[in-house]
């Protein structure tokens, strides 16, 4: 018993299979790794779950599907979380770590959302909270954030972070596919769920980001905080007219820090096609963080599924392992300055706009009236598109920077010019 | 001074030298960082060191030439070495892991020559060694093997590990100019060293594999044992060639496993175009590895410079810090299994041999009749250029898999057939 550590899953979906698969497969060589034997000692499912033919896999008097048979198990010294959403796993988690059990979740939302909190609460309780699994799948993010890259004042993380959306713009992007259609072939696929919308509207990159800039910044980045843009308003044309001005676009979350003030966003953007980011395709992700000492470093893998998911979970089951070996836990975060996240309307980047006009004389200079008005400068101006019989055109504007609030003002304005026959798309230019 | 830990410094050279300002300059964010004042206490110098310039930014009594005054000082608690080379390095990090104090070092030769038996010194000491800056520079490697990746079978490793060479051949490809000069324009940037040997060989990348390669397969790999040929006899018609066939030649560290063998070299090898490391330009680093539960993964930045080093140097003194708070140590590294390095002859890839033969007929029905003798097939030939004066033809083969033994006894015998007038170059194939 002294020479056995016992771990409790919650949760038996898609993640929780494959973890609970491995736990079992590479028993041998996991306690060999943590010096201590890990035993997969209790699965708390849910009563549907017991007809997955999984479960034949393992031992029947491994699941149960009360709380309390699971929680009043004083032998449980590890808490796996793997069943998502904010509750009940931000109730689970709370719990677990007040009774000093150390956890490992994938859980972004409840990170994002409590993760100051529950850091404190397992200091508090000698016990050690884990989730390089919320952010990037298998790819080492957080433990880099925390503890390889700490020597550094990060200035900025540029991130490609969610799988379903980067699909989408690759096909979008490579096939000249619309959105509609990639998105039904993502889901085909299984790469974008049923309701897509915490992908498609960039709230689970929203989650990300918030982690990954807490940890960066050492300040609380409130996932309501991060403004989110999704990229279904995206058209084939942004692609085509992307790709002739020497950029990708790709749903980015960024968070930046200057002076006393964070950035942290998500939504899609122009990027140069040389940039490493621009050339992470399909379901892969990646995240570029730079440091004032190490310059621009970036990891690259599969962000989703559960294979490499499960690769985050079990690793930092042996980090758990190591900690109740030595009798330690994880340090809450240290918050050593407390930073204003800026307003979106407060961001400065340079812009591509996307306009459909009357083909007559003036209308340039009447755009460039209004924009002037507003202290956007024009950087290109291409007329794309003409359309004769209705006596239309198609122009491409990409700007120098300007904040979202000029930017916004200037567009209403722009709308209201009888001129403009309408506002295609507004798209911020991201230079790495 | 029970808040407070102190550090000794060993070395004063282009690294030491920015990892001291930066200890100076960082002081209160770090101290905050690990909870505990952290103080630059004495760094250890050649009397030589001490008239450079960045002295006068330290107090005088910071400095000392004396090596009893530096190691039968009680007080530090974590030493810092950065002199770099075999010895006297490796004696000074014995003496303070066996006074039990932390140590972090960025020296590659070392920890690749000595690493098992200094892990397990520190150990026996409870004391910590951390050298994370001995492999990428600033980007984290040693603790994505040790601890994110954990939970991996580590199928493989390829690497752009050496900026020098990245650089001569980053300027060979693009700029279409040859060895002598780009290694010459490498050492005006200051980007190769006077006798670049250890660069230029690979002998540098063979530590470094063998550091990478022994954490991720847990078995000791010596860099005896790691295969090692340079980049000097790359041609600019080799990468001409390589252009057309969709490759890149890059200085590659490989380490596989696979059964229960082992295989670690270093080489130029053509990889494909479209592949991330094709894609890793210049002075920047690139590892790429593949685990059984995460796929693959791949991280990116700069391998080399005081700046990035001091960021993997400085994050690893936090470590020291926590260690040395929590009175913990680093644990030796689980040797799981004891798995044989494979002798390069056994080792299987595909080849590009470039061959300057008689422009006669029946000339590549004998080359044919040579290689499938020693059962090379081959996938395509391409002949490329005729001399007529001379008549003379340069033929590029491209073999499917064979072994190092087979291509050297195939080579062997080519070189003796009269119609064979050279063999230019025979460069590996690697699919990663």
């Amino acid at each position: 018993m002294e020479n056995e550590v016992r771990v409790g899953l919650i949760g038996l979906g898609v993640i929780g299979g494959q973890v609970a698969k491995v736990l079992q497969e590479k028993a041998g060589e996991l306690s060999l790794q943590a010096g201590i034997s890990i035993k997969l000692h209790k699965i708390k499912v849910l009563t549907s779950d017991l007809e997955k033919p999984l479960v034949k896999q393992f031992p029947p008097d491994l699941f149960t599907t009360n709380d309390e048979d699971f929680f009043n198990d004083e032998s449980i010294r590890i808490v796996i979380e793997l069943i998502g959403g904010e509750r009940p796993a931000y109730d689970y988690i709370s719990a677990a770590l007040k009774a000093g059990k150390h956890v490992v979740t994938a859980n972004k939302e409840v990170i994002a959302k409590h993760g100051l909190e529950l850091r404190s609460l397992a200091h508090e309780h000698g016990a050690s909270l884990y989730y390089e699994a919320s952010v990037g799948g298998g790819i080492p993010i957080i433990a880099p954030l925390e503890k390889d890259l700490r020597a550094n004042y990060i200035k900025s993380i540029h991130a490609i972070i969610n799988g379903t959306t980067n699909y989408i713009l690759t096909r979008m992007s490579k096939d000249g596919i619309d959105f509609d259609r990639a998105l039904a072939n993502a889901k085909q696929l299984g790469y974008a769920e049923a309701n897509p919308k915490n992908d498609i509207e960039g709230i689970d990159a929203a989650y990300k980001i918030a982690i990954m800039a807490t940890l960066a910044f050492q300040t609380e980045v409130r996932p309501d905080g991060v403004y989110h843009e999704g990229i279904s308003k995206l058209d084939s044309r942004d692609f085509r007219y992307a790709g002739e001005l020497g950029y990708e676009i790709k749903l980015l979350a960024i968070a930046k820090q200057y002076d006393n003030t964070v950035e942290a966003r998500v939504h899609p953007a122009f990027i140069r096609r040389d940039s490493v980011l621009a050339g992470i395709n399909g379901v892969f992700n990646a995240v570029s963080i730079e440091g004032d000492l190490v310059g621009q470093v970036v990891f690259i893998g599969q962000g989703a599924g559960p294979l490499a998911t499960s690769s985050a979970v079990i690793s930092d089951v042996l980090r758990c392992s190591r900690d109740y070996v030595l009798g330690t836990n994880t340090s809450a975060i240290k918050i050593s300055t407390s930073k204003t996240v800026q307003p979106i309307t407060n961001v400065n980047t340079r812009y591509y706009m996307r306009l459909s006009i009357l083909d007559s004389t003036g209308v340039l200079a009447a755009i460039a009236r209004v924009l002037g008005a507003h202290k956007i400068s024009i950087a290109s101006v291409i007329q794309k598109e003409t359309d004769t019989l209705s006596q239309t055109a198609e122009i491409v504007i990409m700007t120098h920077p300007a904040t979202g609030r000029a930017i916004d003002a200037a567009i209403k304005e722009l709308s209201m010019l009888d001129l403009v026959k309408e506002i295609n798309n507004v798209i911020r230019v991201e230079e790495q």
